[in-house]
């Protein structure tokens, strides 16, 4: 038992929940002009930051972290610089606040409102990358909440000072600096302490690996926003067109291909493979990706292996593809159905009504009729900030934007009407 | 340890999701004919479902279950003939899925569109109502779910014959009976067990008292809607017209005070009530309204006994009432803050400024100026159809109509768009 890091989590969400109530009477050009002021104060800032940095990395080199590892971890001037176009970018987004979904009155004269309000405190368990620290910040103080951050002990250094640094820019503004909490603490016992404070903290988001994710979802009575795994497939159906199979594939595959978007299993229809299984083999090979097959497509791909029930299930996050070969649409869907994730998946066809059946009836938070998964992203979409991508069903689904952190209120006006 | 009713809970969640898949093909019309096909079947075969609601009555008596609890265990032809009446009801609103509610084209040609589509499979959880039984099938149907019911024991029996009688009706229909799961079972166990069911079943739904709904908020790892307890306060401010604070105050006590929309307690500035007490005695007396004060209102009030932590934390559901007074707004929501339950809050003044205060810093699902809590509900709002009272923040809240029912779906339509 250490006591060096013993914090007060709750007395922490209980100055976050007062603070999210100053936050929510604010306009949206006083938040704008404080995320402005935070940014400046990185900026100037910078070297202090770079300072707490290093002791977090020379911890990590002592650890013997990987070198991947290491660079996310890594902050430069640059970096920081970053991070303060970040908050800029975020000013200038469009505050998702105070929109009025739904206006009607009643017979008897009760106007009734639906807006949009924040959700109050979010509390955000991450892991290593500092960037989350800033990112979350600026994303729930311009949707008006408050936010509880809880990151990995890697980085708790950097982290800590990150947020030394804004809440001085937060002084010079009319944010109380008491709306952006760190919990300085490595003990595992803190966060869960945030899993079931659902009087002070409204959603949890857990950013990070799926065991980190998951024990967030199983434990917590907290709301949770979940984003998750993608164990996305690309269907090749026997009317596909090649050209748009094989470069879509591709893409899918080697532009990114440790990010949750990209494609893992291909899935062949068995006479398209037939047909074109020369050009399939050419653009694995130029591309070096490695297959695992089933049994027809190891017949077939010169050096590709025997795929087993983990190569179904898993993401590779790596130049690895699963291929699985069919006879029909059915069994593509039952596949998915089986090893999916719910995240994006894709049919390739030149038949509208496979196409128009394949999304309809694949259960995910995006479906693609003849285009790369590689599109499930908040960037890519247009929504100017993601704060993740959502693999669950209510409240937000696939890539999340500002409005995910919100709620409504239903606001009646009358002048004396009862029941 | 009995086998009697022992089930397989799962192989009936895998069947309602594979009706799942059938049923988000049908077309609006022949989910309507469906529910049209269930209530003339109701009409039919009312007779039967009488005949196994007299098991549970008979069963009912022998534990010795008190007045109101029998009568809403009770079906009667007609009560009956209402149940089919609420069918063709939902036949008649507008379907909630398949609605786009954002359409556009990426730059380089990709089509976005978001679309709101069926959850999948809900779990319904309730306590003694059969009515339950039939308003929930209704209503998932027609937002295209599959339902697997879980009722309660004492209304076993009838629960089991209407969905027999509900089967039958949907075998002359396009919609697979697997699409109604009845777990037939007593067995705690047979409730947990869907708790955990995420693979295939998309959203647990409790109904019934906070103990059950508690039980599944801290145990389900399958997303939980939560219809939660009403604990609504109603704040008559310093500058509150008498005749509307009383006219309110006596309508959201009295008109059904066994409703969550009820009011339970009323706060008071103290230049008010010193002002206006005897008109507020009057109205006391003259509804029979017992009134559990703190100390100030005690004094100032006959009759009236002197409130415990108990009084401002419960729902009375009863003609009692809890009266806090306060010398300020700020005690007022401090109050609530403490106590409210986030479901309708209501102020009561003349002054503009003061209840825009009011309704922007308290955290509820819907809040009310000049305005009885009581207009908290579905239908009163115009729903049509009401599943509940939301009182959680994510993905829906206050009253729930087909909708939430609903998720998004991001449909992509390209001609061979990488990035």
């Amino acid at each position: 038992m250490t006591v060096i890091n013993k914090v007060n989590v709750e007395e922490q969400a209980i100055q976050a929940k007062k603070a999210a109530k100053t936050l929510s009477l604010l306009t949206t050009e006083e938040k704008n002009a404080a995320l402005l002021t935070l940014a400046d104060e990185l900026d100037t800032e910078y070297e202090t930051i770079l300072t707490a940095n290093k002791a977090d990395l020379e911890k990590g080199r002592k650890k013997g972290y990987d070198a991947a590892y290491m660079d996310r971890l890594t902050l430069s001037k640059e970096r920081v610089e970053e991070f303060a176009q970040g908050l800029r970018d975020v000013a200038k987004l469009e505050v998702p606040t105070g929109i009025v979904d739904s206006d009607w009155t009643l017979d008897n004269g009760l106007n009734v409102q639906k807006v949009t309000v924040p959700l109050g405190v979010i509390g955000m368990i991450y892991e290593a990358r500092p960037n989350v620290t800033v990112d979350a910040t600026g994303l729930a103080l311009k949707s008006g909440n408050a936010i509880v951050l809880k990151g990995g002990s890697s980085a708790i250094t950097s982290n800590k000072q990150i947020v030394e640094v804004m809440h001085r820019g937060l002084e010079k503004t009319k944010i109380p600096k008491e709306a952006v909490q760190f919990i300085d603490s490595t003990d595992r016992e803190a966060t869960q302490q945030l899993f079931t404070m659902k009087q002070h903290i409204d959603v949890l988001i857990p950013r990070g690996g799926g065991s980190l994710i998951q024990a967030v979802v199983n434990n917590a009575t907290v709301p949770v926003l979940e984003t998750g795994v993608g164990n996305c497939h690309i269907y090749i159906d026997a009317e596909a067109d090649v050209e748009k199979a094989l470069a879509i594939l591709v893409n899918a595959k080697t532009d990114r291909p440790a990010v949750c978007n990209a494609v893992e299993t291909a899935i062949i229809h068995k006479d398209w493979l037939e047909t074109n299984k020369d050009a399939l083999i050419q653009i694995f090979n130029e591309n070096n990706i490695s297959v695992h097959g089933d049994q027809a497509a190891v017949q077939v791909i010169p050096g590709a292996v025997l795929a087993g029930e983990d190569d179904w299930a898993n993401e590779y996050l790596s130049t690895d593809i699963a291929v699985k070969t069919v006879n029909h649409l059915d069994d593509a869907i039952d596949h998915i159905d089986t090893y999916g994730t719910k995240h994006s998946e894709a049919i390739i066809t030149e038949n509208v009504q496979t196409a128009e059946t394949f999304m309809k009836l694949v259960d995910a938070a995006a479906l693609y009729h003849n285009a790369s998964t590689r599109f499930t992203d908040g960037g890519a979409l247009g929504f100017g900030a993601e704060i993740g991508i959502s693999t669950q069903k209510l409240h937000a689904r696939g890539p999340m934007g500002l409005p995910a952190l919100t709620t409504i209120k239903y606001m009646m006006n009358g002048n004396g009407q009862i029941r």
